[in-house]
């Protein structure tokens, strides 16, 4: 089949012909790739950041925000079958240890991660198990869910763990509006009657964040800080969600945040840096956030088939990967997402 | 009265005679105090570490860990009465914001803190209000618990906090085995099933800590993380407890924690320093923690009226303050709390 | 002053002369009443239905659902003055017990109940106290909100109760869409993403029901509980609100709930009455729900200043009161509440 | 192999040869039985009781509480291998619906009950999965544990449930101190702080409680709700658990439940019945209780290992199967369980 496999850090990947994946174990499910995000994080896994952190040996296919349809499954495999649209949860889980067990795939103990320490999806098929399949609602097809797969999933996470501080009459504030930012908001929207003001330097991303239902929103011109207190009656807001994580936002993000509230850390690149005095006089918690379990994935995409989640893409096919992975990198696919469709 | 009141930042407070306090609004109650505690941050208070956050005038009466007997109500008074013996919650708290309305007196919106913005209790007599106060068992003196009023609080508050993380077979760690510690890991041992690991540089104080039922002692002599390490199965704990928060507690902290646990800060004077892509990579969180409520100091006096909690103590009368603090501050009470006794 | 006063059960109280009520204690607030709301726990206790629960000394006035002006404030009072505009929490509570500190006001153990056991709101002016005072927001009037001060209360109280159980995806159903079912479901609207079903005898109550956003609506006429089973695969809804508690619906409630699910008891008349084998074998549990919280009441002002929560009224003057309570109880009030307006 | 096998209702299982059972499925996992635990359920399946509920076809092999040794695995099971003593939790669970997924493996949408309704464990082998296998402490035998499978269990599940209601000072009652109520018992001396009154009909059960740490004992002679009232100061207990259900312990443990309270059920045989007025009016919950969930059983057993709880425990041979029912029903096992050891 066709993939886009890495060779070596820092070189472009080549679209090659690799030999097919094929159903291995009892749970192996094998799947036509219908639709591959493309993601900042494929950019840092070229550049090699990841490659200490995942071991993974080169040359592997990268992609790990896939959805598509079932081709083949395992002995074991009952809750899909071949022909059934589904997206990918971006974890293969073992459903053993006590991570699983309790709704936390995402720390499973014997996880692989397609994409990222296994071969992905930017290929015309891709291996995982039954228990990273979720059926797509008959409404829904593989190119307008990929993208949710991991980015998408990340910020429904970090929302979702924040919800039960949200009541009506509390803040939250999110920290950059692009692609990542844009899901958590609708999430906000979805789920939440909390007073939402966006943070972001891109006045579309801003005018965009007013359109799906921030109530406020503020340029991130240096003034950023003060406007919040504002905002918030000078406390700061119960909640920061941090999309950004680097070049400041971490700093702000804790000034921002109230007395006895909770700031989200998704993105990352920076690092937080607090006096523990400040941590316990104020009484503050920065909360790590990582990709979504199977249920919120299923969740997320309950909340697409209603509309209340919608992702704005471009399409390239396959072998127009590395335009993609340029496009992405120069900032020419502004708060959209790329995605591969083989 | 005959008090202990502050003068000037960087020198001696005096035992000096100051005018009796007295009830005033119809909530106030005034107290015949019977206990003060001696704490590390009345030496911070003395230096003028808190000058600016608490903003006090001076000169002032310190002391902030108090208990007593009740000498007088206001009109408007009616769960405590003349003779009750009583602690006194540190914050004197207002009933009526959304904190104090959720249990969360410690973020009240109009408090005072008797001892560090206000006159405290290194007194004959301390007035608080109705909100502070909580009858004593009859088995219970003020001598017994004052020092159980702040700092004692704090390491129950931190964790009763922590305390849904911590089932049979989880690990908590403890950094720190001194006066807060010692109060930490009782109210663990009286909470909670999960195997408990102490950390400490001093030989007597993990001697101490094991015969109070910690199941394992590690000696803070650079080794103290990998021996974390090796009794978590390589894993680290789902919760630690940093009651120190300095002199590199923090980074040890965060690497004892295990992938989706919890690092708490009690204890300060150092910083929290973590890149981003390590707290989201690994899903940690970082947990402020402040003095706990009046309701946790209400269990907590259960548990100490059970006998399930109890304190080291060296009493001192009320004009050998200054030697109390002098022996604070030279290290001359190991492991236990100076009480002045008015 | 002019008020509604109960003379004896089983009689129409009278429109009468009283003597005006007046700021005793240090935290009394007097209140012009601005609307009065009439509710069916009026004509019960008319009937005598509370005479035992209340223990109320007759005459009284009754009225417990009061908006107004604040007309003077005790000694002690600080979070209103007079002139502001205020909706009142029926419980007059103490601040001082652990069900005041823990957020649970409706649980104090010193309370009054204005309109219950004390002097109510059906007057022209009311004495509560400073805990039970929430201030309106300058959109909203009293005439808008005082029938939310109890009933609305309620639906909201029970709604937020079930929110951790409503994720996207969850069915809820609500029973009964008359007065405190029309609060709810707008209160589910804004606050959930579940999916709501809403069973009721009355087609214009279900019309309303679908016009506010109720995803499905149900005829109760014999065949509610497998319509429901069929709306949600067989299985029933994870959390059933029944705001009827009487005739039938308490069977029809427990029926509709799914395994592992909640039956959420609002109205009452009636009795549940499950054999424990089916408690267990299908865990179910049963939730009682009473008055909200301060918190609460604050909420759902939030959610009616912003719009998302509003109550269609009919208004008469204070001395129409018995016109307002023979309407009531004719049933000449369809899905909407009767307020006096002095 | 030789197996206890119903072959009609009503009448007595016999002990017989049957085909050994095979692994067949990738996860099966198939067990030498080393104990299983004889229950009263197995007394209920034997008169019919269970004949709808569960569907089973005759004959098939009774017993539901068993532990015991790894013979074979199937293709895909690496979480255990031959020779491994084990625990098996009582369902056979499929890992990838939502509540298998959410840790709430007792509501698997595809789960089968061995010993309920498919073949069980009073035999020499037993099919299971490997969902389903706890490991054993190294200082643990099956015939120590098999017990604690399904009625031990389900006290753990229970008790932990109500873990976040019992603060210190809080009340617990538990209702019925035999084999479950015994397993509850020492389940909260583990886990919580909370004030334990046990109430029982049996004075040696209470004298047994007493000497496991119950504070408090009533004798069930009539007047053990005024006995609760009593010691709880004539509020209630927070949490009432009922191990017993039936014959009145329904409307005892209701009216021991305090205000804003839960009444757990655990036994069954009974029904409750409570008017919607008091429900409301007392804010109380019905809270259902099923077995446990594979997390609950590896806690269960750490507590074990850990010696905090313990059965008393009288074996049989396989082949005296009958003897061990006849036994129970007769009530010749005191507050112990009878253990087939083949």
């Amino acid at each position: 089949m066709k993939a886009i496999r890495l060779h070596s850090y820092g070189e472009k990947p080549a679209v090659e012909s690799v030999p097919d994946p094929a159903v291995g174990a009892p749970l192996d499910v094998l799947v036509d790739v219908g639709a591959a995000g493309v993601c900042r994080t494929d950019l840092h896994i070229i550049e090699g950041q990841w490659a200490q952190k995942s071991g993974v040996a080169l040359p592997y296919v990268i992609g790990h925000e896939n959805a598509g349809t079932v081709r083949e499954v395992g002995s074991a495999v009952n809750n899909v079958r071949p022909g059934d649209k589904v997206i990918l949860h971006p974890l293969v889980t073992c459903g053993l240890c006590r991570a699983c067990r309790s709704g936390d795939d995402v720390h499973c103990e014997n996880s692989t991660f397609p994409g990222i320490n296994a071969d992905g999806g930017m290929a015309e098929m891709l291996q995982t198990n039954a228990r990273a399949v979720v059926k797509l609602d008959d409404g829904l097809a593989p190119a307008d869910v990929a993208a949710l797969a991991d980015a998408g999933l990340t910020a429904y996470h970090a929302v979702r763990k924040a919800l039960p501080l949200l009541y009506p009459g509390a803040h939250v504030v999110m920290i950059g509006a692009g692609g990542l930012g844009h899901i958590g908001l609708q999430s906000l929207v979805a789920l939440t009657p909390a007073e939402i003001t966006v943070v972001d330097r891109s006045p579309e991303a801003l005018e965009l964040a007013a359109g799906l239902g921030a109530q406020h929103t503020v340029t991130a011109d240096g003034g950023q800080v003060d406007a919040v207190l504002d905002i918030t009656g000078g406390k700061g807001a119960q909640v920061v969600l941090d999309f950004v994580g680097e070049n400041g936002t971490e700093a702000d993000g804790v000034a921002m945040t109230r007395n006895a509230g909770s700031y989200f850390v998704i993105g990352y690149g920076g690092a937080v840096n607090v006096p523990t005095i400040d941590i316990i006089s104020r009484e503050i918690n920065v909360i790590g956030n990582l990709v979504g379990s199977y249920n919120d994935l299923e969740e997320l995409m309950t909340l697409t088939a209603q509309g209340k989640v919608s992702l704005r893409t471009r399409t390239y096919p396959l072998d127009g990967a590395l335009d993609a992975l340029a496009d992405l990198d120069a900032g020419r696919i502004p708060g959209g997402r790329a995605i591969l469709v083989p």
